[in-house]
């Protein structure tokens, strides 16, 4: 089994020493186990502080260095708690146990690991501790994986050793049906599919990183969500269950921190997205909807949502190419969320977004935009407009009520 | 010319830009340059308060683990401030430009240096910023130095590169004839010669590491100690000059933190020191000086000093011991202080002991031991007499007055 424990888990010596009473009662319980750790919490943070109060633009090799110190210190002190209680551990950065990347400082992406020196460590009845969210790349420089990048480590590993479960253990219990503290009828879901958490996951709800679900549905790793602090069985990922009886909605996630560019009256002819985009996505900003309408007298109206935080460095490469993309006029508004419907079951449903569209209009929210997948939908709506439209189709979806599949000795349903 | 910047020197990030202009006005004088960076002051003394906390004697291989992700901080700090200066820069830790170690973790000793990863970066008008007191050994593990272990590291980078000079840049603008905050009127030595500099190291003088020293000495690495914060050509070290005129005593160190053992009525027959410091030396305590009498009446008392921290550890193994090593009795006291005056002149001067024993009982001191090399005489006595004996020494050897080898235009006399 691979563990991972977050940064409030490993936040000080105290709750250190409390993960290593969790990974030896694990060990007791007969389970050859590797451990992946995060930063202290607050430790990103405050090496970030110190790159940036020196250069707001470092270089993104030095600032991979620079963090990846953060798991370096909590790694070792989580050795020495283990050492402490008699059980053998072994400390390692990425670059020991060879978690090979690309070449992409910042947010690389994990291309091989050697299980060597892992293997060679539980053998020697050791629990290997390694470092979460940096690797190495060809040329022996540290990288680092991007935010919440702990998490793929962790899979990367479990995928590697195939491990039989991956848990990532965190401050929440599980993943809700919508965040708890914005709707408090919200409700621990005791199985997810990895396509629900992927949507969930790259819609904003913090408890698990992208790629380390894209990773785990890959390898088939059954991934669990639970709490460091409480006991409990959290939430278990994995593939669909014909015997489940998927919800229509499982989940509703919102994003805070959105932000919409408009480009006005691009030429309706081949190409004209990438002469938008193309400049965008060389600057490295990760662009998330698209939405482009029918054109109308030759030329169509193009809308993508991204980060917040990259918004004016966006807008300033698209008013310097604007002539390039031959569009008329630019529109942007930084102050909008998205919130999606995410659920397997809406496959087989029809109405799912009628219902939505019609609640959110129930409550005066003017949608500024609308984009579906398979099993989500999204709509983006003025910042002001976030609390009254999640709460009200959280009632709306039933969602504050326990659904088959998520209780325990439910009808139909099986246990978490 | 490789630069060492000490923990005080990079202490935050306003003293870490400062050394950035430092490292780019000598770049700018035309000199090819690697750096070598310590961790942010008090960040040691952090990280080993967070091993401590959870384990009282933490594993050796994990500390090492914590402890060098501090300089993994500084130096890219560094890098990132000159590249914020327009000076091209990448840092290294021990382990990517392959300072091989041996598997004394704590204590590590530099087996070899791989040149090529600092070559390139050269090459390529690059300054390297390389992570001071650390290596990796043939495991892959990484090992530190010890203390001041950076001072090492940048003078086997000096050797290994054939440098002209090895600046260590810290919190003092050089060598004093002792130490200031004891004696006011101690003054800056223009030069030293190795000898002399590595019985100061020794003697509890604490610009440079020792080991540092030896390194230099031995592979003729001119070393040179001056201050980050005040312009100044600080103290050169190099071998001695048959033109300089040597003075009797160059400087006087001293040691707070002595301890000394006795063991009395040790039979005298061969093998009987081996028998008393073999399970010091086992247990890793370093032992300083050495002192043994000739025997009466077959038996004889032996004595060694150590340091005061290492003091109730060695008098449990020699208690342990005492029936093994023959001895009567063991006498130990951990409240005792070492006096040295250390010259290369000392060698064609007779009378520097006499005058010293003089000098200290005029001021009713007892000398509880001797101990003699060819530039260095050392006295421990009771800790309440250091100050009254160091300033009488002091004055008594003429240190007071400047020493035709350390005056800038002195007859007889160099240039510093």
């Amino acid at each position: 089994m691979v563990q991972k424990f977050g940064g409030t888990s490993v936040a000080d010596c105290a709750r250190i020493e409390h993960v290593a009473d969790l990974v030896c009662k694990a060990r007791r319980a007969g389970d050859d186990l590797v451990v992946v750790v995060s930063a202290m919490a607050g430790e990103t943070d405050r090496l970030l502080g110190l790159g940036k109060s020196i250069c707001q633009r470092p270089s993104l090799r030095e600032m991979d260095v620079l963090l990846s110190s953060g798991e370096q210190v909590s790694m070792a002190l989580l050795a020495i708690a283990l050492e402490k209680r008699g059980q053998a551990a072994r400390s390692f950065t990425g670059a020991q146990v060879c978690i090979r990347t690309d070449r992409d400082h910042g947010k690389a992406r994990i291309e091989a690991i050697e299980e060597g020196k892992l293997r060679a460590a539980l053998a020697d009845h050791c629990v290997p501790v390694v470092a979460g969210f940096q690797g190495v790349n060809a040329d022996g420089d540290i990288t680092t994986l991007g935010r919440g990048g702990s998490d793929t480590t962790a899979v990367a590993l479990a995928a590697a050793l195939k491990a039989d479960e991956c848990r990532i253990y965190t401050d929440v219990d599980g993943v809700y049906t919508t965040d708890p503290r914005m709707v408090p009828e919200a409700r621990r879901l005791a199985r997810i599919t990895f396509d629900e958490m992927l949507e969930l996951s790259g819609q904003g709800s913090k408890v698990l990183q992208v790629r380390a679900v894209e990773f785990a549905g890959k390898y088939n790793v059954p991934l669990r969500v639970l709490s460091t602090f409480k006991q409990g069985q959290g939430t278990l990922i994995t593939y669909e269950d014909d015997v489940m009886e998927a919800p229509v909605v499982s989940a509703i996630a919102f994003n805070r921190d959105e932000a919409e560019i408009t480009l006005i009256g691009v030429p309706d002819q081949p190409g004209a997205a990438f002469q938008v985009l193309g400049p965008v996505s060389e600057a490295g900003i990760v662009v998330d909807m698209i939405v482009q309408n029918v054109a109308r007298d030759g030329r169509l109206d193009f809308t993508f949502t991204l980060h917040r935080n990259d918004y004016s460095q966006a807008m300033e490469i698209l008013q310097a190419n604007l002539k390039n993309s031959g569009a008329q006029r630019l529109v942007g508004n930084d102050r909008v969320v998205k919130i999606s419907l995410v659920g397997v079951g809406m496959r087989s449903h029809s109405g799912v977004a009628t219902r939505m569209f019609q609640t959110l209009a129930g409550q005066g929210i003017n949608i500024r935009l609308v984009a579906t997948s398979e099993i989500k939908i999204s709509v983006v709506v003025d910042e002001k407009h976030l609390e009254a439209g999640v709460r009200a189709l959280h009632a709306a979806f039933g969602l504050h009520q326990p659904q088959p599949r998520n209780q325990a000795a439910g009808k139909g349903g099986r246990a978490g």
